[in-house]
């Protein structure tokens, strides 16, 4: 089974214990909209391949954590795309969730993802419970209002954004649990893979301000041009459109070093090099190290 | 350290995890804001007296588990309160969180109470894994799409809302999650208790609507009559007031019927008769058993 097809079946494995007969019939179809058919899934492949570069073998454990993480990154999809946030009516080429089903039901399709990606988690873990709490904590912390997802959101309700802590916090910190997480699952010490984990996710929110500079709707699914609509802080309105390239291309260069060492270092260089494509906007060739 | 103590230096210890200097200022007042001073904290209160009963002695784990179940009815409640859904101004007789903090913080508050309700468990219980994926099942059903309070919620987006698994998802489920993890949190079987949460938490639907039918929003501290003018079910409609009284009268008295075996089956016993006055509406004796 390859590892986007791995991805795929952990999270329909997740999703399926809770899309059942007691499930309202529209909130199920709202909450599998939200997560099927995904986008590139850089999170949870992230977590395989790291998991993998650790010579990792409890597949069960970590194919659970990598869902775990899509779950979480796929309701902060729902909730930003909100009227109160980014007022986004399209997301991956089609209807926002809150478009599609109405702004209720995306409330609750992101509470009922978060409590899935806990619920799934602990479901998977019970043979392996000795793990779970430091999983727990790695991403309940990636998502939490302390440097984790929801903080990077709740910046944008302070009169003053600092820019390193919101970037971390919005992007960086799931980057950050897929690292972990993935190196957690195989017996690996996670702090270790903390470094790479804060560069990929510079590097892709970077890539992302580059993207939302330049692209066009139709090309990226969904409506660009939103950090300067929203006044939010961005690599290119700090750094020029130029100065954002190179610092992805150093961010990249910077992730590659800082990949310990392990049974799959070489492999995974190699992967992340092939896959930099995920980060480069497009018409813009990435050559990093 | 009395009962309402413990539970209230419980909710402390798990906001305090996440309530440090990575966290946004304003986020961390308005989870503040959201979780303290409480209600009646009867949840939590509820899987303390179970724990009790059972002859629970590790109060570690109880309380993070009481914590956690507390943590997500304040999530519940922000979101219930947001305006696409109950649009209510006014919560525990003071501004509801989005009216105080706006709309984006009260959204991100009840993504962060959810978060933080799974991650103060896991960091409870790091000395006692094997416990945890009992309690995160148990405790992620009560809220989760199936039949939990997400699924409640939701059930007002469809077309026809089936009155039992409505309310049982909407308030029962959380009833039911606070006495089996309280059992569970003591060694006991949780599927004995499964019962006497059910009734408890079927009762307090209906005092619920019997508050909202007949009582003034002063006195209860959040706006009245909601029910009817939302066209939601609700015990006063089907049953007539006095209906629902008598309704509430019978399931107090099968939840007390309901307590299994344990060595402390008589206090609790006493303690619910006792304390029927939380469920009793103003003016309303209560003579159950």
């Amino acid at each position: 089974m390859n590892d986007r097809l791995r991805v795929e079946t952990a999270l329909e494995r997740a999703v399926s214990i809770a899309a059942n007969a007691a499930c309202p019939p529209r909130l199920a179809e709202a909450v599998h909209y939200a997560v099927f058919p995904g986008g590139a899934r850089i999170r949870p492949l992230l977590s395989l391949a790291v998991a993998k570069a650790c010579g990792g073998a409890e597949r069960e454990v970590t194919d659970a954590a990598a869902a775990s993480i899509e779950l979480l990154h796929c309701a902060s999809l729902v909730h930003d795309d909100l009227p109160c946030f980014d007022d986004a009516e399209t997301r991956r080429g089609r209807p926002s969730v809150h478009a599609a089903f109405g702004q209720p039901l995306a409330v609750l399709v992101g509470d009922a993802l978060i409590v899935l990606a806990f619920e799934s988690l602990g479901n998977a873990l019970s043979r392996h419970p000795k793990r779970l709490p430091a999983l727990i904590t790695a991403i309940g912390r990636s998502v939490g209002m302390s440097g984790g997802l929801v903080a990077g959101q709740a910046w944008e309700s302070e009169d003053h954004i600092p820019l390193e802590p919101y970037h971390r916090a919005k992007t960086g910190a799931l980057f950050v649990a897929a690292c972990t997480a993935g190196a957690a699952s195989a017996g690996y010490d996670p702090a270790r893979w903390l470094e790479f984990g804060l560069r990929l996710g510079e590097a892709y929110q970077v890539a992302d301000d580059v993207k939302d500079a330049t692209s066009n709707a139709s090309d990226l699914g969904k409506p660009v041009g939103k950090d300067c609509a929203l006044d939010r802080p961005s690599a290119v309105r700090t750094l020029g459109l130029q100065g954002a390239v190179e610092r992805l291309h150093s961010l990249v260069t910077d992730a590659l070093q800082a990949i310990p060492p392990c049974p799959g270092a070489g492999e995974l260089r190699a992967d992340v090099r092939n896959q930099a494509c995920w980060f480069a906007p497009k018409g813009l060739a990435l050559s990093a190290a």
